[in-house]
């Protein structure tokens, strides 16, 4: 069974996937994004991924079988298993629990060679519903305290499946960064008693330069202290802590926002890869004044984003402000 | 001039590089690293770079000309800039700082090909101590809190010359991940009145499980809560705050740790792309009796290492007790 430590410094817990350890030698070789070749994601392989938790599919259709439009199925081979207890324990000075977690696969389209930004407004939205409906399920489990929904395009990205999907990681733990945010937005709250995301967005309306795509409901933005060129973040205008309480008009107006900001980002970066996280309260926080939930994607432009200092400490070679012009300013 | 700017939910500090703004179609075509073609770290083009701030060189020989073993320039490209008062201002609700600080390279070797685990332990020492003078003599100038050193090997950690060499930058402010270093040791410190890393190498030492390699007066380990595979870092087991306070007899013995450390790395999984990070105490805190420094080494093992969800959260598919083995079972 998996891991989850704690660095006794930091407090930040970490997931060690004990049991498929990586040998030095699969890190030697890495092969390239391949096209072709077997995809378990595809139409007629339905049963070479476990059996699917949810699907929108053709009326009459079976499960596990073609006719499908967004399927869910577990990850074949999870982070975390959904088995067990959580189980805390010392180890000396250290701390440590049992990998408990679910790991789930959205398989967006049965469309391959399909891309999240050209599919229809009406299909990005479906999308957006699997991800809510499984957020909801999974929050039922007592077990756990916060879902991560998550979308890697691209071999660089990290995915390892070019057919399209996205993934949700139901964990056992608040992850680090959230925990920031939810004690930096509280921090805030006290002292302004306003929401800080509130105050980004009215001040990014009123100013206009980093503002990548304006709908009625949802603002994208390049943030004013962005870590990567073109990171961009899309929020609901008004204020809502999480993102698993939208109804469907505004599913549909974020899979509208979210569609031409990524359309954009593709135009103007040659369809990088990148990294799509939701930010949302955790599991039972949902009336939370001081949190307002997001998306924010950062596309990898090799040796530049992911350039990290292990240390915290970004140096971003292009001002927000240029590229939420690009992005803005690009022909769709 | 470089801005820095303040993410107004997490106060994480960001250098956001106005001047050299890079547009969308520089992050394009990215080239591959190339052997051969000009490189201005070698002898003869020293007046390629800035003038040195220091040398090791051949008696008798002048400042930048060949004859030197190590040399250390300011950067040509700076992600900020030495000149100017440090100006806070504000932008609506957002901090921002004028970008002031130094950004310096330490040419290790004239060797183009020469690689660090394979230089006498003497000349690594001998760069460790052009690190340390350089610390000492940035810290200084009143307007920085902290002097990040830090190696990046291989175009793929984000190295753009292949020429051995480390980076010095002089910061207006502590990075975040150091303050929550910092926070977290003191944390401990005050529960425990004893030093966080102290007690972690006193386990390690007992445990020997995840020891990479020990010498009498350095060590280094596998930590427990490893974020990357074969993450790795080398510590001095005295209690010590800061590196720049090493003596001679200490630098020779932490050369000789880290380039056995090194050369373990490199034959287990073929000579990684890299970066390599100093923790040490800011500016003006040479004391603390919480706080211990080290070197934090993390392989960029594609598509696994670098895999950060944004969200702190970190999925290590090899177990450091597993990593730890490996390295200390090769043959050097």
């Amino acid at each position: 069974m998996p891991q989850l430590r704690k660095d006794p410094v930091l407090g930040r817990w970490v997931i060690i996937a004990t049991e498929r350890g990586k040998r030095p030698t699969d890190f030697v070789h890495i092969p390239e994004e391949r096209r072709g070749g077997f995809c378990p994601f595809c139409y007629g392989n339905e049963d070479k991924t476990p059996p699917e938790v949810l699907s929108y599919r053709d009326p009459g259709t079976k499960p596990d079988t073609p006719g499908w439009q967004v399927r869910v199925v577990p990850n074949k081979f999870p982070a975390l298993t959904i088995e067990g207890e959580i189980n805390r324990a010392g180890e000396g000075m250290y701390d440590k629990m049992s990998g408990v977690g679910a790991h789930e696969v959205i398989i967006e389209t049965p469309d391959h060679d399909a891309e999240l930004s050209r599919m229809p407004v009406e299909h990005v939205a479906l999308i957006l519903k699997a991800a809510e409906q499984r957020i909801v399920d999974l929050q039922g489990d007592t077990r756990f305290r916060y879902i991560q929904f998550f979308r890697n395009r691209g071999y660089a990205a990290g995915a390892s499946l070019e057919h399209p999907h996205s993934q949700l990681i139901a964990l056992p733990v608040i992850p680090k960064r959230l925990t920031e945010e939810l004690a930096g937005s509280k921090k805030y709250y006290g002292y302004k008693e306003r929401c800080v995301f509130c105050d980004i967005i009215a001040q990014e309306l009123w100013t206009s330069e980093r503002v990548v795509v304006e709908g009625d409901a949802f603002i994208s933005i390049a943030p004013f202290a962005a870590r990567f060129p073109f990171e961009t973040w899309v929020l609901p205008k008004k204020h809502d802590p999480s993102f698993e309480d939208i109804d469907a008009d505004s599913r549909f107006a974020l899979a509208a926002v979210l569609k031409e900001t990524l359309s954009r980002m593709n135009v103007a970066l040659s369809d990088p890869p990148y990294n799509l996280i939701l930010h949302t309260s955790p599991v039972g926080e949902r009336d939370l004044k001081y949190y307002h939930w997001h998306i924010e994607i950062m596309p990898k432009l090799t040796k530049v984003a992911g350039f990290e200092w292990g240390s915290g400490f970004y140096i971003n070679p292009t001002p927000p402000e240029e590229a939420a012009r690009y992005m803005r300013e690009v022909e769709l």
